[in-house]
């Protein structure tokens, strides 16, 4: 099935100036593969997405607008100017206030758009976390951001999304110190809902879903810690009777060996790197990160700002392309095809 | 250069009758690629060997002698047959207490060896872990029942070793909860330590560890957790001052990452699956265990003994083959070799 670009409204945010987020967002604006599928909205400052045309030496053809004005038709991207940032005071590889302020800004349109059902989706080109701080101090990841944006108490999560297999986490940014006590029935079995929920959404009719353990061999019968007995597993036997293909507690250095093979979805994790050391090792160079549960999927890719590389016109859009047409995809409730 | 088989002997203990150890050592006894570099003894029973070549599918040169025999010269494999197990007692796929205790018989008898010098490194094929503890109460890994037959109480560790990595844990069966606590600026150290003198011994010249944080980004500054700086910073500094190529911490879900892109040649990781994770993910089917800080070095394939395919013949010796090749390596102190 096809449809017209302007059914499917992808509300794209330039990142952290200082990296490769306006190479990337060059790049993506260029991509007319995307085009027949949706029409891309991007939001930023236009001198610094010429700035990243350049680095990435391509000639855009996108329809400047600023923020106010009505958007004209058409299948070219469409460009909200917000004239926030001037480039001549961006420096490579900094992260400093100013690009933090403008991440922010672009962002907080394109929830918006999304919000007022002007746009279908979101993605986002990659922030850097201190820069974001410097910004708006306490900030520890997008999701409170979004949550306060699009004004909602809903429960969301983050995912990171490759093609064979999904993983959501029970925890997130925490010290590892404080994982085992944040680990109980309530939270693994919300997270088991979500993940049900969100890729139910994203078409997937019965997601199987593997839990991995917390402890080493998962807790080896209880020789190496209890919560697979005293928790994880009697929250996947009630999410099992909720109707959730959840199995598991599996060992968790296997876990995404099972999920390779095939043999489950997704893999819900009890802490960041149980999840992030196994995808970044699966596909580093094009896994995508979807914040769920909120009303549109926000996507962006789950690489960083990649301070080290910012300028050179060698940043790789496979992750960011993934990124957006997982967002298509999901806004059309079809994320398998 | 090559040596004559009796310069390097490897004495092969049979691991767990009732998983795929049998197949695997029959496997191992037929490969004449390893009889040119050294001389395997292999040490179980003869009748529980047989069941192993019967389901590989093998005919077996080997020379069977008794426990207190002399050795004949020649290059074939000998086999101590302890005439231990009787297999008709072996039910596959059942952890069961006569298992355990062969395997335990058979590693010990191998260690004895090896002290008195009449093998110059040990190999075992699979243990089961709940077999071993009907076997022997309170058994948790090897290195204490090494140790103890060994008579030794020097700092030993585990290290899981592909061919492009190695690695070592400063903490590893103890339950997540209690990981942070374990984590001082002494045992990094001593971790760092004993990876540097093992792979210093196995060939390396000045062996570059990667050290990885605790914490989701490696704490991000100490937003997620301050181990980084209070801790495990320090260490590397202090490792490096005593002249080892020590460096970061790095962020836990990419050091693994550079250790891909060749970029050090080890990483040292805080507990059991920020490493197992990401090296089970890297070469599951050809990762060797080495137990190291011993006397001569001890290897074993770093998966399981896979009872789901037990007796069917279709075990991959990949990782075994790899576990006695660098066995006899690091005998001669070339395993970069």
């Amino acid at each position: 099935m096809t449809f017209g670009s302007n059914d499917n409204i992808v509300a794209l945010a330039m990142g952290d100036p200082a990296g490769i987020s306006p190479e990337l967002t060059a790049r993506l604006a260029a991509l007319e593969e995307l085009h027949a599928e949706a029409r891309l909205v991007v939001i930023g400052d236009k001198r610094v997405l010429d700035g990243g045309a350049a680095v990435a030496g391509l000639r855009l053809e996108v329809d400047v607008i600023g923020a106010d004005d009505p958007w004209p038709t058409g299948d070219r991207p469409l460009f909200i100017d917000l004239r926030n940032l001037d480039p001549s005071k961006v420096r490579r590889g900094v992260a400093a206030l100013e690009g933090g302020r403008f991440a922010l800004e672009n962002y907080a349109c394109a929830l918006r758009l999304a919000k007022a059902g002007r746009a279908h989706s979101v993605c986002f080109t990659p922030f850097n976390k201190h820069a974001m701080r410097l910004a708006r101090p306490g900030y520890d990841d997008e999701i409170a951001v979004s949550a306060e944006v699009i004004g909602t108490n809903a429960s969301a999560s983050e995912f990171n999304v490759l093609g064979e297999v999904w993983n959501a986490r029970v925890t997130s940014h925490v010290p590892l110190a404080q994982v085992a006590s944040l680990i109980t029935v309530e939270r693994v079995l919300r997270s088991l809902g979500l993940t049900h929920d969100t890729m139910r959404a994203a078409g997937f009719d019965r997601p199987r879903i593997a839990v991995a353990g917390l402890n080493p061999h998962a807790g080896d019968g209880g020789n190496f810690g209890r919560e697979e007995i005293d928790v994880i597993a009697p929250a996947v036997e009630q999410a099992k009777a909720a109707g959730i293909a959840a199995d598991g507690p599996f060992s968790p250095d296997t876990v995404f060996l099972r999920a390779k093979g095939g043999a489950c979805d997704a893999v819900l994790t009890m802490y960041h790197d149980q999840g992030q050391i196994a995808m970044k090792l699966m596909g580093f160079e094009r896994g995508v990160t979807l914040l769920g549960g909120f009303p549109f999927p926000i996507c962006t890719p789950a690489h960083g700002t990649a301070y080290d590389i910012a300028g050179q016109g060698g940043a790789n859009v496979n992750a960011s392309r993934a990124a957006v047409l997982l967002a298509i995809a999901l806004a059309r409730g079809s994320a398998r095809a």
